[in-house]
């Protein structure tokens, strides 16, 4: 797949200075970049790497001019990181073009599915599932009954998803995701064993939704638990029974939501928090890394620490904390010298 | 699946007042309910909901006496939230009824399996195998040389157990769940390197345990790591080598145990704690979530914090580091004071 | 696979007491020997156990002399504990010993793989994948296109390698690993909606690399991200784009690194650690359990905390936190005195 930097500007709408027809087969890094290789330069603080650089083609700001001979192609667009961004999103979306159903794979009775599907080989669909157009899902995959997967969307090899979940259009899921998996729920008897409730709701995933590896999302108790449109959850997110997620939040790895909380739209979720069940957390929302939340929080709040305190009155407690050896021997003069 | 509201009531031992003949096919929350599916009232906070809800049927407490006509037919029982969970419990039965050996699904030599085995496609099943009765095990799942699985047990999809493990009767495995992989153990050279200690142990895991989705419990370097009958396990829970977890300890999602540490029974630990290797922990111990356990806890301990502290010197301690700005000024007014 | 204690010995160039015609087939602990097993005596404070366990053979240090009798047959070697080391490798190698490719599985188009490839039941091998000499892939394992894996490298069940992956030689991969998968990168829209930054790069995993149960390792945006030679993960690690981790660095479980961080060599990092994106830590550095990394850490750093402080400040902090109410008290007990 050799492509010519004419071609590239084309797409982009840029601006050649060099050979037009030099031609790329992959993308690099700046200071890392090869013959046959198309980098770009956005940061001026980069700039002394295009001299030297062995790429073929570099794209850069429409503004940039050269200090020095530059033996790269350039081609000059109005936001260089923009614009090979979009280059990114094409060399990858090419080498997502699968498609066909491979075998073996399973398709059980009553599954409906549109155009352009890609099944890879070891997949299991089950009865019912109902999938739209241009749908890829790669191998070892499990669907379980009656779920719906909507247009567009792509499944990773060996991801799971339990009967009854709703997932929809656009949506990215990696491998190892794990959808609609039984909540935590046990009823302790007087012996110190427990039952099991039963979990008989599901999960409702919106669309444009995008979910990192080996997350995990349990189904609800009853009724669902949902993940609204627009949602990026990292690798590694823990989503128990019941949470419902809002529009546009994005959590960072090895988060955890305990059963029943509700978090409001755009939030930004630092990784490894801990947030307990049953509260509400609001719009706009941010919460530090490693923070445990443990009750409601209104828009726009801001906490960090475990349990979280309003962000500013951590870090003030704990720049005391990091002082705590100076201010007791404050305490220890202080004594001594109202002892003298 | 539709069933009667009187089929119901007869199940639950309880009376019927309305229509005994109107016929339901799903469960829902009395706040969604919908024509066709059957709810319940438990906790008289939401009792406003029974003269507004679609649901054709309602579980009810026997004490229930509407103020306001009620469209649904009502069924009463002694506790409305029992009767709904053994629905629940009846209904999910049910779906997983399923049975029968899928192709293409390999079964290695010397396997032995009970009646009623549901083996979905995809899954491998090593030599010498040993499957009890009514074992349900969904597809892309993975069983070991020599693993043996005991009766009514079921794993779902892509489950992965390595050889030797050894799992009881009446146990949930949540998709992904993986058992008996290396411990952790590696031994240092003077170069800096290190050399595999191989772990040549198993996995023991006693009756009616549930697993959830993703946790991974690693086999003993040697021995057995042992999680005792009635355990639950949530989501995304790291087991070490050669620990042993008591009986009915309920272990909250993306805990982590190091290993050769001993737990006890009827243990309540929160999510997201770290306990070190080779202590001990006593039984009906309380660990708060985010916790790091350090030192061995006697049977009965509460802790929180990390280093975990005592329950309640944690949360004194905590009060005062919320507050430690105030503390700081007073004793920058003391100083002041005793300098005049 | 029955072996007389002789044979071990002379593998092991130890010194027989006792029967050298006695058969073992199992290893055991000594303290839970049966007839037939195997165990050793390496510390003497589990000396009092020789002389009741019914294992067959106990490899002893040579130095070890008993004071009562002892039923099992004694191999005595220089170091009984490496001794048994040696001889559970090699166990387990033969354990590991699997070879041919099983059916149903799919190789594509262009892979080339070199001899005593074992490849189970439901793997699937993308296009051009190179598989070197004696190499372990068991069964529903997934590897995209283009993906290297060097000699001697085993992947355990479920494995999933995204596409252009390069893994080394002699490299274990533990069940529910991924490699490859997307970073999380998005670039914010104005209406609080997200455009993913496509991830383009790949994951190098270098020479004797092991890492743990369900680890995800995320691909780098452009470039690489690195896994030096030697390097040791545990389960459920969490390693973002474009990080780097030196040689013969050991992370424990459950602990995650963000994007572009880079991490030196011979470091130990304990479990359910955070480190921030974009720093750097150096060589030797010792990071303690459940810390956050929010700065770069000099070579030889050791730290605890969250965020970190350098271990003996957090120690002494920590202490004081602890006694936070005898200190307040104090304090108190001061305003009274100076106020009277």
């Amino acid at each position: 797949m050799k492509i010519a930097a004419e071609q590239i500007a084309s797409v982009l709408g840029g601006e050649i200075v060099g050979n037009p027809a030099v031609e790329v087969n992959t993308l690099a890094k700046i200071e890392e970049g090869t013959e046959g290789s198309i980098s770009f330069l956005a940061n001026p603080k980069y700039a002394h790497h295009i001299y030297t650089t062995k790429a073929s083609v570099v794209i850069v700001n429409k503004t940039f001019e050269p200090e020095h001979p530059v033996s790269a192609t350039l081609i000059k667009v109005d936001e260089a990181y923009k614009a090979f961004s979009k280059l990114l999103e094409y060399y990858n979306q090419v080498k997502l073009m699968k498609s066909g159903i491979e075998q073996p794979s399973v398709i059980s009775e009553g599954v409906e599915y549109g155009e352009d599907l890609y099944l890879g080989s070891f997949c299991y669909i089950g009865k019912n599932v109902k999938i739209g157009n241009n749908v890829k899902i790669y191998p070892n995959t499990f669907i379980g009954d009656n779920a719906q997967i909507g247009d567009n969307t792509v499944l990773f090899a060996g991801v799971r998803i339990y009967s009854e979940t709703v997932i929809g259009q656009n949506c990215t899921l990696h491998a190892g995701v794990i959808v609609g998996s039984d909540g935590f729920g046990f009823a302790p008897n007087e012996d110190g064993t427990f039952n099991k409730v039963p979990q008989i709701g599901n999960v409702i995933i919106e669309d444009n939704v995008e979910i990192g590896a080996a997350s995990t999302i349990d189904r609800a108790t009853l009724g669902s638990t949902i993940i609204r449109k627009g949602v990026k959850l990292d690798n590694q997110i823990q989503i128990a029974h019941n949470v419902e997620i809002g529009e546009n939040t994005v959590i960072a790895s090895q988060t955890g939501v305990a059963g029943s909380t509700k978090i409001g739209k755009n939030c930004m979720i630092g990784g490894q928090v801990g947030i307990v069940g049953h509260i509400t957390i609001g719009d706009n929302v941010r919460i530090q890394a490693q923070s445990g939340v443990t009750k409601n929080l209104e828009n726009g709040a801001a906490v960090q620490g475990s349990p979280a305190l309003p962000h500013s009155d951590f870090l003030k407690s704990y720049s005391y904390f990091k002082n705590f050896s100076k201010i007791v021997s404050d305490i220890d003069s202080i004594k001594k010298k109202i002892n003298e």
